[in-house]
């Protein structure tokens, strides 16, 4: 991988004029039954989906955590060679959240980089500098890092204290920081600190939960790309889970997805267009 | 189980009269040359140095980033299997700090609890009580929460503001929260913090690290019980990793982190035992 990760968003924004990312989160019990019970349930659901949207999104977001569950780290693995491998250039962002420091994070980064061979992470700020610093030593891989989250207890510890709350000091920090690696998570369900996020971090990209199952919709679709964009109208990635993969329940789950995703597209576009209107 | 995560770590105090927890953090590289090639050399490693010093220990803490690195999840599922076999008695701290919410949070809870069956694990509090709710629902598990973490830039978020600052909103909010699962984690290398983290949550479980090869020595311990104590003289737990586990480098590697656990195990007692004088 020559280039950063930020080239590569860059890259993949321009080629699928997309903002939509597609959270994989394969929870068994929700797989279609005629293949929720084969022992690579995990992988065949995620990949079909992966097919049938590759074009239509610019990243997308395997959770890691559902994987760990069902012991299924080898689909992990083969789903992320195959994103690579059937959809070059599209990046690919493992949810983890991790957080830990020294050793301890040279190992997360070891599992999230070497072993799964994903382009960019979550991770968390909690413990730090230290906690971040052993991911983005790994040249041409990104670190995606929790700013804002969209969950309603975000602001208890997030927004502390008022007049210069802990989220503005994680995004100035990673902003000061950029070696164009880093990226910040701000949740769709906190627009007006989503405006402040981006003024304290001009050139960051920003990776947007909270839209679709999290209950986000078209006017908080709008505010996001109101405040929410990059001097060259770019740098958001909204991320979307189960509204789209779990879109059907049957056999044509794929094309469903495929659907739900296409128009989550083009309403995330027409708020992009419209956003000074 | 039938009681609480709090009740069988007291048990577990009064039975070793030992504050001290092992830290399992294997690294294939640094693993005596005899076994690190064995395709289970992580399991073969922690299992011998558990069996050599269960006697001298409350817990045992492995740190599942050295085995998610690896691809070594199974060793880890055996390891604990074996601790619980084999030392019935011992909680088991599997050292995770997962953070996430929702759904995602639910599945970590699995993952640690049912697939790997740990006593307890490690939560990062950043995106608030959502983040430790999905765990602290499993009965009879423990969550221990990062409170003030040891390493050099924890405060940068955790102390503030300066004068309310994070980690005491922590520790009072998991206080308050307390249904006798919670616990925290409180670095050595912050005495003054740790003594005003006992004063707002007077009777939650402290794990301590930052002790051995993060630095801490004699004083550090001292401090420790003389400010962190509960009002029976208990509720510290003092964890050391790579101090015991590679105190030696051969063959003899399990008695030489016999000898050091002992070593360890009687200077916390002296600094316990010492406290008010």
């Amino acid at each position: 991988m020559a280039e950063s990760f930020g080239q590569r968003l860059r890259q993949s924004w321009a080629r699928s004029d997309s903002a939509l990312c597609v959270g994989l989160d394969p929870v068994r019990e929700r797989l279609p039954s005629h293949i929720s019970q084969a022992p690579d349930a995990l992988l065949h659901f995620c990949r079909e989906v992966v097919d049938a949207t590759a074009d239509l999104v610019c990243a997308f977001k395997p959770n890691i955590a559902f994987f760990n569950a069902e012991g299924a780290e080898e689909d992990l693995e083969r789903l992320i060679d195959h994103i690579h491998a059937a959809h070059p250039g599209i990046p690919v962002i493992v949810d983890a959240k991790r957080g830990d420091v020294g050793s301890t994070a040279r190992m997360y980064a070891r599992e999230l980089f070497e072993r799964y061979n994903t382009d960019a992470a979550t991770v968390n700020p909690w413990q730090g500098w230290d906690s971040i610093a052993a991911f983005s030593e790994h040249k041409g891989r990104g670190v995606v890092v929790l700013c804002h989250t969209s969950n309603p207890t975000s602001a208890w510890l997030q927004e502390q204290p008022q007049h210069d709350p802990a989220y503005l000091k994680v995004a100035r920090e990673m902003q000061s920081r950029d070696v164009d690696n880093l990226a910040l998570v701000v949740g769709a369900t906190f627009p007006e600190q989503l405006a402040e996020v981006r003024r304290a971090a001009p050139t960051l990209p920003f990776l947007v939960p909270g839209v679709g199952a999290q209950g986000g919709g078209a006017d908080e679709l709008r505010q996001v790309f109101a405040s929410g964009v990059d001097e060259n109208g770019q740098g958001i990635v909204v991320n979307a889970s189960r509204s789209v993969i779990y879109a059907g329940t049957g056999k044509a789950y794929a094309t469903a997805a495929r659907q739900a995703a296409q128009d989550l597209r083009d309403q995330i576009r027409r708020a992009r267009d419209r956003r000074q209107t």
